[in-house]
């Protein structure tokens, strides 16, 4: 292969241009069904964890595109792959992932991969170590389904979601809440959701319990972006200071990556919290709001029925705007 | 989504009018193969439950028809949905099915779904609530791959077998006989037969040992269906008063609804009844009679090796016309 | 169906023609995409085992020639099948091979199968039963993934390994060598290739500590291929012997076969081989020796990083050559 491959592993991977690109093939394809843009090549999905929506969408829209997949279960022993360049490798693992990746690219025409984080300790796996090996050793392009830093398929979708409603997202209001739940999710998708709205140049408002700081590398980028884009990026804000005035609110529960790997202080940490939920009345103080979810949401937990079932619920049309995001993705890094 | 969805929980979803169309057109997909009449449509199949057939045979009837599958592994943990309307989503379950419903049908163009029962009560399982959830959620069709209630799927591949081996099935006669196995199945693909045997007319002879009486909401309307169509239907017959004289035996093991929750009693009760299965010499009391079997069969148990591999038995036949009955369901739902 | 269907459970089901054909159209294959030889058929697989290179590779094989499959995921309880004719079945399995092949036989258009050894006896083991049932009973074409015995796909995509980079491998030198590893494999693919190399002709020098001896049946056959060929075999050399002056290396780790079913025998009686190893200066004692290995292989354990990552592994080759080889199989086997 003469060029490296394109991969996709965080938003920052795809320059303006590029972004600019898919976003307008995004909608182009939400109005007419594929062409065949995929005619001829498969797409290889390995899951090192369980996936609803993201298999769902992007199995669907290789196969709206004419392509095929090929879906490698990969929630077994038999998939423990070694990542340490030089080990001896005498333990476990059968197989390094520079392996695995050489030859799966000589059978497929891109990679989507979904790792496991170890879950130990935030230090460790914010690093993605393991989609990061997928790239490094793939001679074709590797998407990451949702990494433990990174849900750049989820952000795509949301832009696409806030650009149909707000137009111009540029000086919009976007307010970022944590929620509560028993289940919290990665912060990955607030994190690649807060990188593409800043920039955008969007305001953003970012509220969560004292304890539940996004990662700090992903906030010093956060401010980076803004410079450069205009937006601006104001912290630790109450529920309440961060949906006022708001035209969209993105609620999310996300993991404490102080307390993470510690489950006993995790769910201690996280009961004392559990007014953070979206009803009608708070969903009010913003400005015509809209709601948005990443999903599965816990109804009555982190919202309201009568919030998620009323008319600024965008939580399917986001869902929906996986469709054309991924075709298009995907139309973008093989051609 | 202007019209609602047209699904198929059991056989009294379609009308006599459609019934023969679909029983039509499987005829005319046997002599052909499809013509891409799903080109561009993708199905989305959850299995809460394992299956070798059904599975096998409706991703083949999509394939053949020029449409793609998505197969959704739904056999894990991660899969726990929420039912309940206005419940406060703090348990085990992060989705509802009416998210989960509501997503999947912006992604494809129908859901195949085979339920899970809870095994407790049969009071509380036979009311189908998991499939009918999805059905009300759902946008696109939804099609029961086998629930605690009905199989209609089966039902379908059989009514065409009786059709081919007897012509007009109006006033035949057909033995429906419960037969010993150690792991029954559920009532399912025979409360979905008897009602699709009456309706088309025939003169149906039930046969089980006391305890094993089928759903009493099944037999009730069954009452209804033979006095509508002329048709018949005898009961609390022994297995050798409904063979004599029949011209199809169908034979199934399935569980007893009276001790349904209760494995210990149920076995027990069970292996009393060991004298019911079909062999040569019982057979031959039929009138040239064939045996029909929705399979997987207990060789030697349910029914002899002798009759299994003689010149009367259908079973691979109503296997083989799962694929044609499933082509001509998918073409008129979709269409 | 007229004509019994063409089945592959070892090489020597093709006679020498046909795998000359094979291997033909396997590098025209090579050099251009599929032009849809396989639309319209569709591929059932089982696997009773894991797989990676497998399973990605044969399911693009048929995707890439215009086909679909269908994967049967049976790796669970319900998967129990009967083997033996003529049982009474009151035990774990709800369902005989023979009714599971002959209903598949009426969907798909071949069956690809990866079965589960039972792994106590070697003596049984080594009758590949459940392999040869599902062929005795399917009527159409059955693909052996790799049995106890056997593993043909391995060998296919070897022996074009060896004729690219040899030319004609005829009196060429292949030392096919043990090598250590903790997760040693089945000795199949080695089987599988002894038998080839040997039909072609080649000088092969086999290398194993003792207690690792091959299959006997399989050596004694491998006799009387060389006598055939005009090809030799040398056996109980020590690593060294092998690998000097030979053409190409093939290393792989397989289980002994003396204590089979044995696990601790086994374990202990290995670690007394840790010295089994591929390296820079073992390789170079080869004529311009190449090193080969089935994958997936252990780095530093059973070959190093510094011979796998060189010039002469042709590792990545061995395993892109599964495609064009099972394409080619696959248009043979279903035309």
């Amino acid at each position: 292969m003469a060029l490296a491959p394109r991969h996709l592993i965080s938003l920052s991977d795809l320059d303006d241009g590029v972004l600019d690109e898919v976003l307008e093939l995004s909608a182009r394809l939400k109005r007419r069904t594929g062409r065949g843009e995929l005619a001829g090549k498969t797409i290889g999905m390995l899951f090192f964890r369980g996936s609803l929506r993201t298999r769902a969408s992007l199995e669907t829209a290789v196969l709206q595109l004419g392509g095929s997949v090929v879906n490698l279960t990969a929630m077994s022993d038999f998939w423990e792959l070694e990542e340490r360049e030089g080990s001896v490798m005498d333990g476990r693992a059968p197989e390094h992932i520079k392996d695995a990746a050489a030859v799966l690219s000589r059978y497929v025409h891109a990679l989507a991969i979904r790792p496991a984080p170890l879950g130990n300790s935030w230090d460790v796996d914010r690093r993605d170590e393991r989609i990061r090996a997928w790239a490094k050793y793939a001679t074709v392009p590797v998407m990451n389904m949702e990494s433990s830093l990174w849900h750049p398929l989820q952000a795509l979708a949301d832009v696409l979601t806030l650009k149909e409603r707000l137009g111009d997202p540029r000086g919009k209001e976007l307010a970022i809440t944590w929620v509560h739940s028993p289940t919290p999710a990665s912060p990955s998708a607030v994190h690649s959701l807060l990188h593409a709205a800043l920039r955008f140049g969007m305001r953003v408002r970012l509220a969560h319990p004292a304890g539940f700081e996004l990662d700090g590398g992903v906030l010093s980028e956060a401010e980076d972006l803004a410079r450069a884009s205009g937006g601006t990026l104001r912290r630790e804000l109450s529920l309440e200071e961060a949906v006022r005035g708001a035209r969209v609110v993105y609620a999310r529960s996300w993991q404490s990556l102080e307390t993470y790997g510690n489950p006993t202080l995790t769910a201690s940490q996280r009961s004392r919290h559990i007014g953070w939920r979206i009803d009608e009345k708070l969903l009010a103080s913003g400005q015509d709001a809209y709601l948005m979810h990443a999903m599965p949401v816990r109804r009555n937990v982190e919202v309201t029925d009568e919030v998620l079932d009323g008319p600024r619920s965008l939580l399917y049309e986001q869902a929906a705007n996986r469709l054309p995001t991924q075709m298009a993705l995907l139309v973008n890094l093989l051609r």
